[in-house]
């Protein structure tokens, strides 16, 4: 441990007691702190309603830690180093006057970093209350997560509240997507290899492809999801960020303005999706009853607490065209749904094939090279490069040998960590280039609003997709009228 | 087995008990039967002039099999299927009398194959005597080894001695680097796959390295070698061979002369080393005693029937340069030479780096992509690309991590098939893209001879190197002077 890989810091996490906070937060802020990666004086304040002490939120963390993390054979010292860095306060967040003992528990000196995961709905609130306590220094960085807002306005009314308070270079807004491995390689591959940066465009590049497939089903939250919906929740943010990173121009430099400003300009560019266009790029699906993992599952209208009229899509395929002059005429197919046959995320670069072909013509659908970034399971990619088949009486049959790069494996088995680890520490260190900044937030809402108003103009239900399928048929139908297909194997 | 992959053959082999018949020859026709890829009716006819009957040598041939390939756990039916092909015809070649016999031996309808596992001063013989006693139908398919002569003019006699009897469309000239399997796909790695073939040329290709490195030192046959040396012998045909696959220009399909064609043009533009340029372009070099495997060995000129004086090269290092549209300004780095530290063969190619670097500048050296393609050991390709350190604290450090594809165990660990397996099985096909056709010989004997002259021009004598170095300093002079290195970590 060199000393200037920590920074001395004081956390407040508002909603300490909630699910993102146990789920996440907790565990990444444990496991840094097992790789020493946090500073002796790090110290974290859990902030939330519940009449609870010190102690008591302390052995909660501990038990919610070892039963999560699976980790009983850590040393008992680990886990009491780490609970000894937190302290509770009960605290009301509407309650102004109430923030004035946050000042007290602050360490002179220590970068302050206050992270609501609480709703979107309370980031102004606690802007405004901390502000009023004056704990917000122009050094206070300030983590909120998404959604924000629900379409374009309603993201602007969130995004003027923390204005009010903060400057923008305060703000780390998180999309977990953008703490993943492979997600940050992207920039290495993209970037530090002329084997791809030198054919990253509409010359070399036919098409993309972009999966996020979940198995799972609403999860006891149907309420929530029901507001949202496939599109604002997964598209608007994590597709759209991983288009961006996948479609950016190069940056001059790694720089997090550098970066943004670039992925904005794919943003601005991505074509409208108008309603006369919606039959031929835009699938919208529901989830019917069927399987799951080998076990029968209800369908999205059935589930717990539905309502049985919701038009709310579990799925959604789209063909985004980027109107700028890398990527004309280079769709990006997109697809994300709940309850699809397995969950993983991958993205796949097909690049054109050769202008001219001299092989096996039985083979020459074989002939373009993909490069298959595969988000989960098992981060990594591989690469489809032809080769000749190894058979004498093969003749100059091709075959197609990955060249494989998984990065559990390559890394000398070294733990991957979890994108929440990756974004704490670059938060700690104020490197705000894995953050959403504003004007990527809204004009993802600008693309993505038009899109809704189309759905509700249109009055069209979702079509069915029976749970354990790849959404309607009408997602392969979209991307078979452009002669191509769903990459499915792995 | 479907029909059509095996063809009906008579196989005539002069020379039959010879090193390269029993090292190569009969080893490769053996494993071809047990792959059951000999006709039925495929026979072999072994001819020398040794006094020996059919039997003996049918006994000589199994228990040089059994103690070559170590196959003593195969099914003793396997053995005597292949035995039984051969037949033995004791031969002076020069009697023209003795020839008409063979004609007695001949399977009616069988295409003949004459294969000369001779020296090749008795191939114009063997020739002519074969026509004489109208052996030699138009069919016929006749095989040659190298040397093709020992420079320009001389290999003129020996094909034209060739060419009086045979058509080039009959000749198939052997250079067992080019039955590898990783040779070969060369074509399929260059052509199936866009990726490399848009990249393939001066605007994304820096420089080219191709090392063909024996641990070996002379091994009793110094006065053969002394009368070669080490450009001859291996310049001249495998690394010039290699240099020619990799420079090619794409051929319009994979018929054996489309190929063949765009090898010639790359000889026809190699630049001519004249004598001004020798110290900058070639490196000649002779072992003294040194090291190998742990164990002392004697210098070249203290090897068992050395010349003390010899001025024979044993190490070649040169920077040949294509001068034409794909290639010009870029360095193909060649070396090759006996007595150095291991045993390995393999290509590099180096791709230029992207015109702007934005990561870590201390790690601006490794901005450049890396294809290696390595001949042996463990045939295989491994690309080299550069991906994001893992940890945590090592922000956007680069690692090179190499996308690894080893033909023997990504082909579920099946056997790679020997060079002249591979080689044989084409002739019996009749497909000549692995055979070197006449004008390939001489525009590398041109591109060669010249150097050859230089030297004895100059009268210098070769640059001294230890056995188990890698050559004389004057190497790694040769590319340290371009800023560059050879590539050392596999």
């Amino acid at each position: 441990m060199v000393d200037n890989q920590t920074t001395s810091c004081d956390l407040m996490v508002f909603g300490a007691l909630g699910n993102l906070a146990k789920r996440k937060l907790f565990p990444a802020l444990f496991q840094l702190d097992r790789a020493g990666l946090l500073a002796p004086d790090n110290r974290i304040l859990a902030i939330a309603r519940r009449n609870m002490t010190t102690e008591q939120v302390r052995d909660t963390l501990r038990e919610e830690l070892e039963a999560q993390l699976g980790l009983d054979d850590i040393d008992d010292a680990v886990f009491r180093q780490f609970v000894q860095r937190v302290d509770y306060c009960q605290l009301d967040f509407n309650d102004t006057e109430g923030f004035s003992e946050l000042n007290g528990w602050r360490t002179p000196g220590n970068q302050l970093i206050v992270y609501m995961a609480t709703p979107p709905s309370m980031y102004g609130v606690i802007a405004r209350n901390l502000r009023a306590q004056d704990c917000c220094t122009d050094r206070t960085r300030v983590v909120v997560e998404k959604p924000i807002g629900h379409d374009l306005d309603s993201s602007r009314v969130v995004n003027d509240e923390l204005a009010e308070v903060y400057h923008e270079s305060q703000l780390f807004r998180i999309d977990h997507y953008l703490g993943k491995e492979t997600v940050q390689n992207l920039i290495a591959l993209r970037f530090a290899n002329n084997l791809f940066a030198s054919q990253w465009d509409q010359n070399h590049i036919s098409h993309v492809e972009i999966t996020v497939a979940e198995s799972v089903g609403i999860e006891g939250r149907w309420g929530y999801f029901d507001k949202a919906g496939q599109l604002r929740d997964m598209i608007q943010s994590h597709l759209l960020q991983l288009l961006c990173l996948i479609a950016m121009d190069p940056p001059s430099d790694l720089s997090a303005d550098s970066i943004r400003d670039e992925k904005v300009k794919v943003l601005k560019a991505l074509k409208p999706i108008t309603r006369d266009m919606m039959d031929q790029y835009v699938v919208r699906g529901q989830y019917t009853a069927g399987t799951s993992e080998g076990r029968p599952v209800p369908g999205y209208l059935e589930e717990e607490g539905a309502n049985r009229s919701s038009s709310t899509e579990t799925f959604v395929a789209l063909k985004a065209e980027i109107d700028n002059w890398r990527w004309a005429g280079v769709p990006f197919y997109i697809r994300t749904g709940k309850r699809l046959p397995e969950k993983y995320s991958q993205i796949i670069i097909h690049f054109k094939p050769a202008p001219h072909y001299i092989f096996d013509p039985d083979q020459k659908h074989l002939a373009n090279n993909k490069l298959i970034i595969r988000l989960q399971p098992d981060e990594g990619m591989a690469l489809k490069i032809l080769t000749k088949d190894q058979g004498l009486d093969k003749g100059m049959r091709l075959r197609q040998g990955p060249l494989e790069l998984t990065f559990s494996e390559t890394f000398e088995a070294e733990r991957i960590p979890d994108a929440y680890e990756r974004l704490l520490w670059e938060i700690m260190r104020g490197n705000q280039y894995l953050f959403v900044r504003r004007d990527e937030v809204e004009h993802a809402w600008r693309w993505v609003d038009q899109i809704i108003r189309n759905w509700q103009d249109s009055g069209e239900p979702p079509k069915r997709y029976a749970a354990g399928t790849w959404g309607p048929v009408a997602s392969i139908a979209m991307i078979t009228r452009d002669g191509r297909s769903w990459y499915e194997d792995i």
